[in-house]
């Protein structure tokens, strides 16, 4: 990595900024990619992507069971019932999330309700891991929330050194669990996901179960509601669920073969100098730092293995 | 402004998170707004407010004249001419930014171009200001890109005290001028609003010229382009332009009479320290922290004056 100006500038959190005559050296991010190895990529693991079938077509969601393990495996078991197959997105809020499951969730009649099928009614909170154990490719660029930033087998995350703790963040496309007042009141039967400026003040408030890391844009631009909070209400017109898969039950040619950039590797970190210090010929003021949230994690079709 | 989680806060950079059961005290963004003064609040100046007019309806922004003073006369120029009446938008990329403005603008056939009217054809960049005479309130909580982070007018900035520059940063809904590779290329006919994750690499590479303050939702769902960079082309559909107005221009009785929050207030101060601890009921863990871009400034229906 280039790095007089990564030497410089992470001394101190309130060092000067670049000055532009500095031009930083080295690959933009389309070179790095351009150059990048197989093995810089990753496959999905079927078994830990969930499709959402929308009318407008497919939402691919990459899970995260080395975080929120209990989540992940009753958003699988609620997948494999077919428990949001014709339900609804509830809840569009501008500048913050899309949230879908059962409008009937809360209804008194307990038989209106959508059937949790093999899933449990009830979960743990999944808030924070032990930061023992799980890999951690740290962002030396201070971060405003916490002292330790950066990526977790392939997602934004945190660590407090002090707490032992490690946790995922609320970057954009970011997935949770809604919850009601009792942080352990998430059973991953309403799931949503961050479509404006990263909401980091949810961090450790809410469990976040994995990342939209394919079709974002048909979540991002649905009609925001007109209730409180976005939720769907009167003449709005939620958008259909058509159904919720786990990728392994879905035929081999009916799957979405994605590839993403890992997150673990020499060619990340170059990505991330690459948006740090951005070399494109349109960029004349590099900022010599870059927030975990501004960095797009690549996808791409899966090559033949 | 609470003060125990204020003064140890911050002192460094580095320091722990707030414990969860360190509970701070203070009110609500609500009760801060609730008990807010008339004079904690101050018109839009219809002189310095444009009204973009699409088919789904009026999206309102602030010009930041005091920051890009030879775009925003541009801008006044090019709307008072009808510049932008019948054109369109051009680009909507998903978690990054919509603009408008005319899709012939780079046609060999001068003719087809919408004439600029007495608008200018030529503009310096206006990506900086001296700080001096500038009033800022400043953020305190740590930023990853610069020393110093606030509001100023009414708009998130930041200032390098060294350089003795301040700048707009591009929080989510700010408003800019599209510019080609030269950094004085903007020439206020193209604007473009940020409608995803704050893409502050765009800080002081282009000049920022105000703020959406109300009708965002309007923008940030509008489709997605296919083609490079999120520019509609092929069977994508623009959003059509009804007109753009200067608000001093149209009748009162057609003016959006909204008025916003004071950034340079004890009550804003107040409102900024209820984002960086939440205190709803829903929230467990205050982070301590707050992003000067997650802190919405509130607007409301102007009261009788």
């Amino acid at each position: 990595m280039p790095n007089r100006v990564f030497a410089v500038l992470f001394t101190l959190a309130a060092v000067p900024v670049l000055a532009a005559e500095e031009e930083p050296q080295g690959p933009t991010t389309a070179a790095v990619i351009e150059q990048s190895r197989p093995s810089d990529w990753r496959p999905l693991d079927p078994e830990n992507t969930l499709y959402l079938e929308l009318e407008s077509g497919r939402v691919v969601i990459e899970l995260a069971p080395q975080v929120a393990p209990h989540h992940v495996a009753n958003i699988k078991a609620l997948a494999r019932g077919g428990y949001w197959d014709g339900l609804a997105i509830l809840r569009s809020q501008e500048n913050y999330v899309v949230q879908w499951g059962d409008p009937h969730a809360e209804a008194e009649d307990e038989e209106k309700r959508r059937p949790l099928g093999k899933a449990k009614p009830k979960l743990p909170a999944e808030l924070t891991r032990p930061a023992k154990g799980l890999a951690f490719a740290e962002l030396e660029d201070p971060d405003t929330y916490v002292p330790e930033v950066g990526w977790s087998g392939g997602f934004p995350a945190a660590r407090d050194p002090r707490a032992g703790e490690a946790w995922l963040v609320h970057c954009y496309a970011m997935v949770g669990a809604a919850r009601d007042m009792a942080p352990d009141s998430s059973d991953g039967t309403q799931l949503y996901a961050v479509i404006g400026h990263s909401p980091r003040h949810l961090d450790r408030n809410i469990t976040l179960v994995g990342r939209v890391v394919d079709g974002m844009e048909r979540l991002s631009v649905l009609p925001r509601g007109s209730g409180d909070l976005g939720f769907y209400e009167g003449d709005d017109r939620p958008a259909p669920i058509r159904s919720v898969r786990l990728a392994a039950d879905v035929p081999a040619a009916e799957q979405t073969a994605l590839e993403v950039f890992r997150t673990d590797t020499d060619a990340f970190a170059q990505l991330v100098e690459a948006r740090r210090n951005r070399r494109e010929e349109w960029f004349h003021q590099p900022q010599g730092r870059i927030d975990v949230c501004n960095v797009p994690i690549p996808t791409r079709p899966a090559r033949s293995r």
